[in-house]
């Protein structure tokens, strides 16, 4: 019972075959599908279900939705239950109005962002099989990332105001769909504004991540490679390909995981996630991050946040 | 609800201080605790709880069990029913009798090993801490493992007498403590006799694996490695130390670890396990191994299994 | 003045579709060209000249010749002269006797190994430009290998019969053409016999070795990769493509190297060898591996030579 | 007959002791004395010679002088020589000028960058022996730097006026000293005017290099890393111990070698600089970065120049 990690993004993008080329010929996502209205679904070669990344054509860079898939298709209807009783709004939607998807629940989280939980999506197998499998394949282009990992969604934060949406979407990260809480950064005179939260499902860091900003946003959404060695390839691949790099090869010191961040032609965030970076526990206590070593935490190298981290991204819905 | 991971394994050494300076200098585990029967007390630096190997004198080199942590103290109410209800006899420990540990639950899979789940041990912390941690201490020693990975254990497996003690144990994880069947190895005539099993609670490919032998046994214990530069640099502190290595840096098909296996002063063989390998999913198809790719699912480079692999392990309990 | 590098390999295969599978599509060479004898003409991705493999068809596997390339015309005259000196039989070979080079010399080094001098080979470039060149180039296969990096002769050793043939080519390499001994393993009651020896002209470890042996022979030939992460890749790369694996990942205690020692599908041994190991210069002294230590010379991880190591080999010539 | 490589580089520093904390624990240099000016002399622990750097008290941080080491005592008489026919002055120092070395010669570039030649330096070996050597010795601190690799200097270049040290000092390594032009950016209009040049008389891509700008300076020294991995550990040890980094880990497309560029406390930029990258030879191609692309060249992944590379920078004497 539980929901099981992210099951896909929705991204927009301006211009598809640019898009394209990005997320297939730099990240090396495998193309799944597309459909009437010109979205394209990709999936990277380690995942099983049919896509986790859906671009739609649009004039406006951004998310449009993320979506989590839970273990059971009963399991929605408890969900359900505990996304009402927390007084959000919830929407049975039927098979198939999410793509090659069951019925689903359409749900906005406190931070404005567009959220859909689904238990079944059309199995179609990882690039290696299900027998003897190799332990990668052969042909794979650009960078080769495995699968998506997770997004860091951008939540409007004013202390002045006392609006801190990093705060609520947190906390129902953690009460309606039973995420652990793993890092969170605290700042303020006394310490106790949560500026940015990682939470996880499954044994990793994190599968969904907040950050506070102006507005509502999507900072980035990351793709996973095995380790540090792939980053570098990762990073000759995106110079090869011209792609606009936000932050070279670095340690983060959450999660401790490699990152590249950088971004697709439309301007949307993408990073480059590397390594498991420490066994994500339900009984593993809660890191905690002060405002003085918040940029450690981010950049663990330089120990600064570069002026993109937190002004430049795209809209999150 | 339910099971997290391995808690610790209980190994018998036959000279305390061989052991000792195997599993602190070249493994590099951090000494929690000796206690009065001589037992030694050991963790990885990245776990919270006081301990993850018992070391015990004997004049029998093995594995006196294996333990696995359970959610919350609950959890072991509904598991002692589940186990009882399965046939298998459970004894409930009081707390201490795992040493720093709450109540447990005592009792012996199919294949005769003795295991125990309890719900609460002593929280030491990480060597790093919770507030603004660093991505790994200063002073490590040794290849600097993290943390107790999983074990494979070895199962009575007799086709023609009908004996299979790795499908025995492979069903209860499945039916009784709700483990994930990643990976298996059919052998035999007609492919259906289960001679290996890998099965999962975490996210990880494994957190115990089942292999067919002629007796019950403890084939390896390991212990995570982040990747791969972290594989030379343990086997070149293995060279330095002079210790008996089984088998030289390689990858595992199964699971896609990269491994070395190696021998304690005991004879008790050991694993650095390097790296995620996939991300596990409770709706991930299970991977099979057929018999002719036996070899490369074990040693995916080589596709032989040396002899070793086979013949040479420790006494199960 | 002076010999610069190992300038190319000849090397006999039984099968030559068989062979170039394997040059090109598992090590990753490039093809240069083909001649009307059936030969193959091969280079790796990095390298200049047309060409550093020969692959030639023939019924018994093995080296046909090595060959040197010197910096200037004029040096072939002095090491002409030299060699004669030494009183080494010295042939004077016009241009195009060896395929697209300028004239050489051929003469036999004391071990019966056939060896070419040359100053001018056809330029063709390396795959990536001389021009804002990217680090490495598209559409590398396997394991992409930059370049041949060095060879390692077996020379007949018979200290019963005072037949010391490592000694003799070694002096020969140092006195006549200058290298420089980096390496040595010194064997025996008295630790007098020159079991095999290391020997540079580039800042590298080594551009050719000699181990004594019961016979003359090839044992093997060396590929260059930059560092530990290829040799995975390469590791892989071979499993995929049923390689026969000599000796799987592991470091030398001699150069450092990392290395993987593994056969053509003539039986031919060829060496995957990563990393700079350390700057060779002419006063660095010369390292000196005794006959207890000798294994972990060779492999430095389990410190035991395979049987494989000394006993299977192709011929020399 | 030749220069061989770089010796020692003599940098100011301001502050002796948090020097001594950066070079020695940081970089993992081994301190070998310490004169009676004050003046301290290390060596990386894959060095033979007593010393490759010196760092001297000062109230401005810079560079003293660079040296180089022939091979042979007799060198030195050639190489005034050709000194002196160039037109450059020279002068002859007694044995124990440089401090444990033989006579130099002391002369300065056309840049004005103050440079020595000497043949012998007192012999100290390197942390691992001889005899047996492991691949790395234990005890190593910080990053664990290997030796001193090169510098850069930065010479006046100033087109309009006509002034380009950077060619004069490039003419002079190349037609008195016989280094090899491996790399050199060309710039203006025409593209003819010499902007950067790299030159090698090892074979790796540069033991000197030389960038324009508007004075003369040390735009940094390097010292290498085996790899990749290594770089990582080399910026985790710098974030640890809050170096300020100038640019995180990167790959350089001239040499292709992986990057960080940090400060030493006094301001002083270091480079730890990994891998062979490629093998300079004298029959090598020079490799020509083009305006346009002369970002790609410097920092290959995000082919822009941070503001720092060309406007911070110490005294060059």
């Amino acid at each position: 019972m539980g929901v099981m990690r992210i099951g896909h993004i929705n991204i927009r993008v301006l211009d598809m075959d640019a898009a394209l080329h990005h997320y297939e010929n730099v990240l090396g996502l495998l193309r799944a599908d597309r459909d009437g209205d010109g979205n394209v679904y990709l999936r990277g070669w380690d995942e099983w279900d049919k896509y986790s990344v859906i671009l739609s054509p649009s004039d406006r860079a951004g998310m449009n939705h993320i979506a989590y898939k839970v273990e059971s298709d009963d399991d929605l209807d408890v969900f359900r239950r505990r996304i009402e009783a927390y007084g959000v709004e919830v929407e049975e939607c039927p098979a198939g109005r999410l793509p090659d998807c069951g019925r689903s629940l359409r749900f906005h989280l406190p931070s404005g962002h567009l959220m859909y939980l689904y238990a079944q999506k059309t199995y179609v197998g990882k690039a290696v099989s299900t027998t003897n499998p190799e332990p990668w394949p052969d042909g794979l282009k650009g960078a080769g990332v495995h699968w998506l990992d997770h997004a860091l969604l951008m939540c409007e934060l004013d202390p002045e105001s006392g609006v801190n949406k990093v705060e609520e979407s947190t906390a129902f990260m953690q009460d309606v769909l039973d995420f652990k809480l793993t890092e969170q950064v605290l700042v303020g005179p006394d310490g106790d504004i949560k500026a940015a939260t990682w939470l996880a499902r499954t044994s990793t860091p994190h599968d969904i991540a907040f950050v506070g900003g102006p507005v509502k946003g999507l900072h980035h959404c990351a793709f996973f490679l095995d380790e540090w060695s792939d980053v570098l390839k990762a990073a000759d691949v995106m110079a090869k390909n011209k792609v606009k790099i936000d932050v070279t090869p670095q340690r983060h010191g959450i999660t401790r995981g490699a990152t590249i961040y950088f971004f697709d032609p439309s301007g949307n965030r993408n990073e480059t996630f590397a390594g498991l970076g420490y066994l994500a526990q339900p009984d593993m206590p809660v890191i905690t991050w002060t405002e003085d070593e918040l940029g450690r935490g981010i950049f663990y190298h330089t120990g600064e946040l570069n002026e993109a981290f937190t002004t430049v991204y795209t809209e999150g819905a």
